[in-house]
């Protein structure tokens, strides 16, 4: 288990939404400088080669930020990379092998989008370190998704959660005050900083709506 | 490295184009009766879930046959499943990283195009045990692939390569002997035995075509 990680603004960098592998690189160092507190790389359309290039990029600017730098799915790339550890989906790897293959001291992220998976995480405590609840929203970035489960099912999750979790899907600027009313420990964005004009300041903005949302 | 393998007839199971799981592993089964010297597991449209479930009641089968079983491009699921190895393309991870994931028994193989990419392979004696030429023919399996090489590409890469060859790329059983001519180590098959009507026979027919080509 990670001994202490941050989940307020959690960035999923998508390198094809950013524009390619430079254009993630300067997104993801904004976003760092604007708050991101953690940075997950998923690039579905990449082969490993890609994937595993950006991520040897990414991680000594992550450390810069003491941000941890989890890898979507694939354990194989976290391992060759050194990242902090993995992200995965109920039809990836299951948990407790990630945790083998990656130590300890990993971080395991894990999606969930219904009650009953977040009953079944309860069991993975020791296992999994945070939940990843949604989608949220629809959202076409992950056309693969389960059914949104709009504020009312977050708001369910979360407070059936034994584990921190973290809001995700469709999540933007727009309606991010709305979905901290299901206390979530944080938001999870993709297009809202990939695809922002300056995501410095969309970072910057996307933290102080959650301290808000906090107080 | 691995010890000893044979490329002759080498299957590569795609438990879409069999028909789901089960139908998978009956047709390799099928295919390790009729003489298939080594399994590789390529599902690109499953999720990895579905990959370990599959290479887990895969292995037993193989084993049982004393044939290898590798898994297509993903190091995880082959180390989470206790796979043999792993058979990776050029924008998979490097195989210096597989190896080291992998370990010193592993055997691995490398797809090559082109002549190219033989002389790259050439560098990795000691890392990549052997390698898979094609697409010899165009084919609708992999929509991701390189031009096809024709026959006589593949055996100016046979001729040039350093490592046990098997060609890959719309060999069915009505080309098999002239695939043979380029003088590859073996064939590598996918709907030639996942969409027979009778995997066995099929494979029992591969077979016979290249031993006689052989001599």
């Amino acid at each position: 288990m990670r001994a202490s990680f941050d989940l307020s603004l959690y960035l999923v960098l998508d390198p094809v939404q950013c524009g390619g592998h430079d254009a993630a690189v300067r997104v993801a160092r904004a976003a760092l400088e604007g708050g991101a507190t953690l940075v997950q790389l998923r690039a579905p359309e990449w082969h490993k080669r890609a994937w595993l290039e950006l991520a040897r990029e990414l991680l000594p600017i992550t450390r810069a930020h003491g941000v941890p730098f989890v890898i979507n799915d694939h354990v194989d790339v976290a391992l060759a990379a050194g990242a902090d550890g993995v992200h995965i989906g109920q039809r990836d790897l299951p948990a407790d092998i990630a945790r083998q293959l990656l130590g300890p001291d990993a971080l395991i992220g894990l999606s969930v989008s219904n009650l009953d998976e977040t009953a079944d995480a309860a069991r993975l405590a020791g296992v999994v370190d945070y939940l990843g609840a949604g989608p949220v929203y629809a959202t076409p970035t992950k056309t693969d998704a389960s059914t949104p489960c709009a504020i009312d099912g977050l708001a369910e999750i979360c407070a059936a959660a034994r584990l921190p979790t973290v809001a995700i899907g469709g999540i933007q600027a727009h309606n991010a005050a709305d979905v901290m009313r299901a206390r979530p420990a944080g938001l999870a964005v993709v297009s809202a900083l990939c695809k922002a004009a300056d995501p410095r300041e969309a970072a910057t903005v996307l933290r102080a709506t959650i301290a808000r949302a906090r107080t």
